[in-house]
């Protein structure tokens, strides 16, 4: 076992077998977030590659999206803008659909969240396939927004995100990542 | 119209009329957290009641208590430990159910998220009837916490929700309020 100042990001975090549903190994972010060095990490090794560029907005994909979010916000003193699932937002909102597994989901956003030309950094726990950080993409974009960057802790590169999300030009950025779905 | 450095918290929170039904006065923080200065100022009234407390975790109620959590654990160097709606944490949990205005709801905590004797700060957007938050505070009890306090941006007091966490014995915080519900 390694001591508490040998640890990266990596192994703090844990994996649930059989969740969602049978044969998933979920990748829980929350014994990383619930242990105060493992979150302050977390958040030094998000940011670090942004030091020095301009970024006028974080913006968190619902929910473990909220937590990072809320977190790089307040480092950055920008203001956060939450990427919502259907009917959440109480404003008036655009929305995007992206293709799941089986079927299709939505994700909105506010429609005065950014003031087109703004510099915004997208934030989730997990890179999959891509397909909700792809919709948010878009919505930041159709608003005028400009993307600095996608970041997230964990990547899943069998899943193919990443090469989705560069194929769209985006910057990404991914602390560990985990072989396997 | 204020100038921006005369602006309170309460002056970046809008109101949407009838959402999510008809009849309700809903009070949206997305445009205080969307704010560099109206986020900022929100974090530091937040935590200001707590300087020199001890606190070992953030606790967030799910989702915009999220945002707010993620920034508090981070400025405090603390973890942070999630409340959520059932079925959504991928460990194993314990859970506590409250009463809505028509049925009831449950919500979660994994079973390992806290020592007993952690001194845990409650964060959450709004206090309404404080039905969400008791049921918080029963589960972060149930696993041996104390609350070191419990902290939310708006005050509906005409719910009563403040009354109901002070007859438990509850330090109760909260940045500004706004008369009907």
């Amino acid at each position: 076992m390694k001591s508490d100042s040998a640890k990266t990001v990596r192994d703090y975090i844990r994996t649930i077998v059989d969740f969602p549903h049978e044969g998933i190994l979920f990748r829980d972010v929350t014994t990383l977030f619930a242990d105060p060095r493992g979150f302050r990490m977390c958040i030094d090794q998000l940011l670090a590659p942004y030091a020095g560029l301009r970024i006028d907005k974080v913006a968190g994909l619902e929910a473990r999206g909220f937590i990072l979010g809320g977190a790089v916000a307040h480092q950055l003193s920008t203001g956060f803008v939450p990427i919502r699932k259907k009917g959440k937002l109480p404003g008036t909102t655009i929305s995007q659909s992206y293709t799941l597994e089986y079927g299709e989901a939505v994700v909105e956003i506010h429609d005065d969240a950014l003031q087109p030309g703004e510099k915004v950094l997208l934030v989730d726990d997990l890179l999959a396939t891509g397909g909700t950080a792809e919709a948010g993409i878009r919505l930041i974009e159709r608003l005028g927004g400009q993307i600095a960057g996608c970041a997230f802790v964990v990547d899943l590169p069998d899943l193919g995100g990443r090469d989705r999300l560069r194929a769209m030009g985006m910057d990404v950025h991914t602390l560990c990542a985990f072989e396997g779905h």
